[in-house]
């Protein structure tokens, strides 16, 4: 998507293929800032830190964490080593694993001369399909917001989301903004809430921003304030990512997202989960037993980051300086509060039976 | 309660009885501060500013609003002018009016040169109501806690609450955590879960700093997390606050408090309202049509109020530049939600009959 005007995605190659290039998405909505990463180490730091986060472009970063690690040491057990460290970053996410994973099984079986070249090849392959499974969420999810305005003609289409499942959350169009976007350029009057997601804010830094970039209208809320404003039918719809979604439909996407479906259970407004196949975990059923939850750093509570009248970035402590805090960072919304499960091949249940038809061969 | 070991009001009448005092509550948790209010306009600024905020002290700040404006005017006109401005400031808090109402009712059949004293006195009274009502609701809270202590030997007591329903808020121990208080000063091992409570962060910064003043054990949150930890099974009983209750137990309080509710029963997860008799607005029995929800400032959700690592008191935008932001600052839960209800006359189911049983005369 556009930033000032011009294309980018989040995570590209540079130079003569001895790095990559990222946002660093700790400092928007402040400041637009790009960072290369050019070793393992790169690699994991930028995901631990969050400089990238959303669980498709962390699985992009993963996959070229990868390819850099080989570039230094491509044996078998430096192999392993990169897995094992990468993977260990961020426990929710399932991609990661998945990504990963593919980069392991295609150079694994190659000459180590070979496997850094062969890795760079397979992450970009991975991103260019990233794109084209948002994409394709983007034309499905479309469909539902335009059936959405037919009903309801002369007034915009309400949208609430939580955190950021845009286009920073991928390699570019987004999972939960892909529909929103389509609906946009497509005409449809789309306005949307956003969550602005503490403890980390990434509603409020990324989300608004990137909607603002792109023209779309939207307005941020405290995330105390979408069950009000369902009761209240200023919701029509709500669509959110996920960072692990179990084979049975449960979603679990960023802490909060289950408030907000209950919500939308109890206001009879529709509450979908977007994703792409490689979020899916079709190794577990039960996501409320099964999906292990990140308990992030206290510190996240405790610090705001903004920028102060005077133009200045800076960190502010929220909390008396004897409290402690606690930082679950992911919750399960079960299938049984979700209305649909918005991927690439299309619309399903969010059920079993749903998500097998979409994907037979799984 | 105490605080740095002195034992405190909210507020209470200074000097001659030409001005009362009050904590700046805008200013915890990071600074200690008491403020004078001299003048109607001083209470009408306190009030609106939320210096005091809470339903019970937002009516103790009313009723002794209305003593200083008589101080310089106690003429007819004045007192009623002095009701419309004082009940303007915030149209959610139904102890207001009540206790606005009560003051005029007792001095406008009194000479004007006896009105003010008269006013003075009332609200004094008023305000030795409200702890006494505190004090009860503590003590009926405690039995429920430690009912849940004695069927779980051995732990800790965890309770969830919304927003600042404490001595803060009342003119002493407070409604939500006045049992809470009593639990812990019995030896009940009582642990508070403290949501944040954006925007303002009434959590974060009052409940927090309270509890930690009286030293109660407990841990703030993102108002995100409070359904993760119910569902696994983290939170015994929620208690919260409430700033106008109907007849029929649909509970209106801070934004935010719809959705613990909607949590705690998909967990069964008792929850309680704790509140005196002037928060009940016996005139009304549909919450969500009836309660009007008061839209607060933009900036309240774009600002945040913190400490910076070198100790400077500093407010930061955490949206982009060109987002818009909305803030509707209550919420109503419905009675189908609320378990029961905690008053100074004893618990309650949520329901007509329950509150009518509590309250016969009205």
């Amino acid at each position: 998507m556009k930033v000032g005007g011009k294309h980018y995605r989040t995570i590209y190659p540079v130079g003569d293929g001895g790095g990559v290039e990222v946002i660093d998405q700790t400092r928007l909505p402040h400041e637009f800032a790009l960072v290369q990463l050019h070793s393992l180490d790169d690699a994991v730091r930028a995901i631990a830190d969050m400089v990238v986060r959303g669980a498709p472009l962390i699985g992009a970063t993963g996959a070229y964490g990868m390819a850099l690690g080989l570039l230094s040491d491509a044996t078998t057990p430096a192999l392993e080593e990169a897995r094992r460290r990468l993977v260990a970053t961020r426990p929710t996410a399932v991609n990661l694993r998945w990504a990963v994973d593919e980069v392991v099984a295609t150079v694994a079986p190659l000459p180590v001369a070979e496997r850094a070249a062969a890795a760079f090849a397979c992450a970009a392959e991975l991103c260019d399909e990233d794109v084209a499974s948002c994409a394709a969420i983007g034309e499905y999810g479309k469909q539902i917001l335009a059936e959405l305005a037919r009903k309801n003609p002369g007034r915009r289409i309400n949208v609430l989301t939580h955190c950021n499942a845009g286009w920073l959350a991928t390699v570019d169009y987004g999972t939960a903004l892909a529909p929103i976007y389509k609906a946009h350029d497509a005409g449809i009057p789309v306005h949307v809430w956003v969550d602005e997601t503490r403890p980390r804010n990434q509603g409020a830094s990324l989300t608004a921003w990137e909607l603002g970039q792109h023209g779309v209208p939207h307005t941020v809320i405290a995330d105390n304030a979408g069950g009000h404003l369902m009761q209240h039918g200023q919701v029509d719809a709500c669509i959110v990512g996920s960072d692990r979604t179990t084979a049975a439909g449960d979603v679990g996407n960023k802490i909060g997202t289950y408030l907000k479906a209950l919500a939308a259970h109890d206001c009879s407004v529709p509450f979908y989960a977007a994703l792409t196949g490689p979020t899916i975990d079709w190794t577990i059923t039960d996501g409320l037993a099964q999906i292990p939850i990140e308990e992030r750093s206290a510190d996240e509570v405790r610090w705001v980051r903004g920028r102060t009248a005077l133009g200045e970035v800076v960190a502010v402590n929220v909390l008396p300086e004897h409290s402690a805090a606690a930082n679950p960072g992911f919750d399960v919304t079960p299938a049984r509060l979700v209305t649909g499960i918005i991927t690439e091949r299309g619309v399903c249940p969010a059920t079993a039976a749903g998500l097998r038809r979409l994907y037979p061969e799984m």
